[in-house]
């Protein structure tokens, strides 16, 4: 186990009305608030209207219409109406998206330049805002994490800036906001959250116990509840569940002493970034065939791990076990309707070696198996 | 799932060598240190000479001699220190003991009466102090979490009092500080943190995925690396998973979203105020009588899951894979050396009856299995 610090701050308000306790939390950083939301979702399941019934007491600034994937151009905007406004406190309704944006936003109301560059570089983020989040769908963690994802499709590139800074404040995680996530949403948030089990589970270090027990935690969770949430969108056990799946899968804990570069983001980055697709999408047609390439001798151990502690497979011959639990990855996800080749998404193998070159400049070279260009472009085939 | 707010806001440094970040920690609050620690061990290993040396920038006073089973007397003599030196952070190097009476100390700083009002009622708890910690034995999970357990031999008490403003702002955690810990109170902290991680495991609602998960998780490292630890005091892999254990196990995660008071916790306290005896061997000693007696068709679903999720117990009869189970939490706990009768620590029955009143005084009514002053007393004596 690698030395690490660990902190995740966020003081978390979960369950059925948490809302409630919304004018508290705000009120500890001040009474201008720019709230952070994405389309009309929220208008149309009511969640808009909970929220700013109970900001009646502060001074209250919009920015709507924050994308998926989100967008450079949404962090300039929401910092330059946070500087006109001086605002106290960014808060964020909806997903991942909407809470990485106004992450950057809150750091961009301190930044003199264009936000682009302390998304490049990170060691450029000054102060930040406090930021509060309300959680409208279990997938990326953001909630209580350091991770702000942007987009900049003028340069195709999605990049990760991360800062303790942005560690949300607080954060409101009330199952019944999920329930109106549809099917192909609920799904993909799914494998975004197994996803960043994956990305750490699957490291050369496996002494880490506590930690790879509670990756094991998170992945039989999603197995046992993705289905019924998808089945019954109000079955509150099951969306509380994810909910604090997706929470738990990217606070810190599953990767606390396991250093290493994680694998299928750096190469779902360039799929989002060339094709603006679904970011748990790409992740779930991106896994199994990253195990099949990766799995070897050296790697074997670890699957086979995988397959008993998660899968319950009780194959004596480890590569035999490995196989099942990677087909069982890949049933799984399809079972959930993702689906699971690039070509349905109506993307070729045209951009393939630009967009390996980009997710290699990433990292990939420390990750668990370490990828080279040519072996992005062998799995982006596998895809297809 | 209940409702719950989880705030474990303590920043984690972990790791061989992290004490070199402790002036960069106590900066952050200031220049008077109060230095609180319990007996000679840490001067002979080493870890008391590490740390003053890198206090030479502050201005420090001690308090030492905190005991095992931390006593108001301690609490008093260091909330006095602290208010005569004018103390800005509380730096506790040592285990639960020490950690729980500086956030006593702490809290004192800012309280005009005697301490031990706000341990029998922890709603006067005031300001506290920040706390930081240094552990050196894995055991309580003190280090992150809200809990300070005081004693009062003079009325054969011992309290746990509680404050979100008692949870340490920074700890570090370095497993190769634990190398010296005996082998007996090796195996009483492993016997502490299963029993954390038991009195929430064994909780009616069986809905916490995630949660109940992660409790395995701990157990199932607790079982792996406990008698390593005891053989090979400096195997780094498993000091460092049982502290990571330590940690993770009492620090809002195991319980989040279950309610409902301990079980063991409560009885053994009364233990310990009456006898004195060794805070985690009480519990090694209860724990098995406990799980015998509250088995039953009610209960037998969850032991289940506790003998094939922990234990790899695959019998199809549910009593004897429950039985199974618990002989074997009953064997494990006397391979660690654990005496495992009351006799064996010179306690009779002496006084059952009385501890049994007050044990159930401290809310044995609300437990996973409600258990009155005859069930208390049955279980005393099971135990002798």
């Amino acid at each position: 186990m690698d030395n690490f610090i660990f902190n995740a701050r966020t003081k978390i308000y979960f369950g059925k009305g948490q809302v409630d306790n919304l004018p508290d939390i705000l009120n500890e950083f001040g009474k201008n608030v720019l709230l952070v939301y994405g389309g009309s979702s929220i208008k149309k399941n009511g969640i808009y209207n909970q929220i700013t019934e109970r900001l009646s007491e502060f001074s209250v600034c919009e920015l709507s219409g924050v994308e998926p994937n989100p967008k450079i151009e949404s962090v300039r905007a929401g910092a330059e109406l946070a500087k006109k406004k001086n605002v106290d406190v960014v808060l964020a309704v909806g997903g991942g998206s909407v809470i990485d944006c106004a992450k950057s936003i809150a750091a961009g109301y301190y930044y003199d330049g264009d936000p682009w560059d302390f998304v490049k570089d990170s060691s450029l983020i000054g102060d930040v805002l406090p930021v509060v989040a309300v959680l409208t769908i279990a997938a990326t963690g953001s909630e209580m994490n350091k991770n702000s994802v942007i987009s900049n499709m003028a340069s195709n590139e999605k990049l990760c800036t991360s800062s303790l800074k942005f560690i949300p404040r607080a954060a409101i995680l009330d199952p019944t906001y999920t329930y109106t996530v549809p099917a192909y949403h609920t799904a993909a948030g799914v494998a975004d959250i197994m996803s960043h089990v994956f990305e750490n589970y699957f490291k050369s270090d496996m002494t880490a116990g506590v930690q790879d027990g509670f990756s094991e935690a998170i992945l039989k969770t999603c197995i046992k509840y993705a289905k019924k949430a998808i089945d019954t969108p109000d079955d509150y056990e099951a969306r509380a569940n994810l909910m604090w799946a997706s929470t738990m899968a990217l606070n810190g804990l599953c990767g606390a002493g396991k250093s290493g570069s994680f694998s299928c983001h750096p190469m779902e980055h360039e799929l989002s970034a060339f094709y603006d697709i679904t970011h748990g999408v790409g992740l779930a047609i991106l896994t199994p065939r990253w195990f099949r390439y990766i799995l070897s001798e050296n790697t074997v151990d670890l699957f086979y791990r995988y397959a008993v502690n998660v899968w319950g497979i009780c194959d004596e011959d480890k590569f035999a076990a490995a196989d099942k639990a990677i087909d069982a990855t890949y049933a799984f996800f399809e079972g959930l309707g993702i689906p699971m080749n690039l070509s349905k998404l109506g993307i070729d193998g045209n951009k393939f070696e630009i967009m390996a070159k980009k997710a290699c400049a990433n990292g990939l070279s420390n990750a668990y198996v370490p990828l080279s260009e040519n072996d992005v472009v062998n799995i982006f085939n596998m895809c297809v």
